[in-house]
């Protein structure tokens, strides 16, 4: 497993992809809020987070969506779907796309006790189910509520409340393959689009892997010469 | 086309997915406005948003994400990507995904030549580029700014600054059909989930289209029903 991850980051290109789950963000009721701290954490740490989805809490959707993105990036973040409402059916639709077993986890299922029992609260069955995982798969540290996340293979499955998908994804930083770090730099015009287009799509040209009016490369040298090269076009509009 | 869009939206049902097109949200440079003013539109006019995706300034990734949802939902709704600068490849994306020629439409042309003459600007080629989009394709009035998004089929492409995709999207909502209206009413209870999560399963089971805690349905009674049982377990947990 530590191979498929590795043989997809190869030449220090890491990429992500990010499956937000949930009817709440579909209905407008809850907006996300996870995908730009993802994107942020990932931009930082020199993954390419390259894809986002969101679905509704529908098994058969969050299997699809699932398979089809960890068979393309290095990683795959989601959010929602786990915790201990009726509906929350994300543990067994991972489950179903890697055709293993959702199972009560003992770890999980002795964490949680511990947890309610020193609170006096009780340990209900709607609880319990937030014990289930594949079977196999590995905890993601929870510091925020105790119930843990999961990961299995390249597959990481966190929580929808944004401070418990932050607490969690900080767990989980540590292991993660890093990118190549990305450089940047930004020019502040007052020129709109409309005036730099052409001569920036020239500029572009000459310097690989740089985006307009942010410059981005994994060479801070390449940044600071496309950077010049605009200053220098920016300075004969003035 | 429009016999397309009526099969798909049969039984009264109309569905939409969205796609998000931009570099700036994956790296977090910009954080997404419109998914949620799209999902609460939606919502409001009874369309099902069912998907979202995010994906990068990459055309073949556009084409991609635009066959695999125009056969899928009713309604397809893009933003970002269109724009005057040289990195904005959703008009050739869209043909691309139409098997049609990307075109400098005439009537856009003329619209954005007559825009910038009265402001006294010049029409340069970046900003003629705005008048580029697939064969055929019918506008999408822009009240903002003027260059005017596009549709073909049941693909609507608009701007992905919010004011420009919020007045855009304010253009099309009369031509669109509509689902049937979502009726909803919320219960507040201060109980936590674990503690309601089961009897919730339970009366979930009895009503079909409802989601807990805001209970959602297409039939009014059905909402007052479902909301009736779920007082009368808070009130026996009380």
């Amino acid at each position: 497993m530590d191979n498929s991850i590795a043989n997809k980051a190869e030449n220090g290109k890491v990429t992500a992809a990010m499956l937000a789950i949930g009817d709440e963000l579909l209905s407008g009721r809850t907006k996300d809020k996870n995908i730009g701290y993802l994107a942020d954490t990932m931009t930082q740490i020199g993954i390419d987070l390259t894809e986002v989805r969101i679905v509704a809490d529908d098994g058969q959707r969050i299997a699809d969506a699932v398979n089809a993105l960890r068979a393309q990036y290095t990683y795959v973040f989601t959010s929602g779907g786990i915790g201990p409402t009726h509906d929350d059916i994300t543990a067994d639709a991972i489950s179903n796309a890697f055709g293993v077993e959702c199972v009560y986890d003992d770890a999980a299922m002795k964490l949680l006790a511990e947890h309610y029992s020193a609170r006096g609260v009780e340990f209900t069955s709607s609880r319990q189910r937030m014990a289930r995982m594949p079977k196999g798969a590995l905890h993601i540290h929870n510091p925020v509520s105790a119930a843990p996340g999961f990961h299995i293979e390249n597959v990481y499955v966190m929580a929808g409340v944004p401070s418990v998908f932050q607490a969690m994804l900080g767990s989980i930083l540590p292991e993660l393959q890093k990118g190549r770090k990305l450089f940047s730099q930004s020019v502040v015009s007052s020129h709109g689009e409309g005036v730099i287009g052409t001569e920036l799509a020239q500029i572009q040209l000459q310097y690989d892997q740089t985006m307009i009016l942010v410059v981005r490369s994994h060479d801070q040298e390449e940044v600071e010469k496309a950077i010049a090269a605009i200053n220098s076009m920016l300075k004969r509009l003035e």
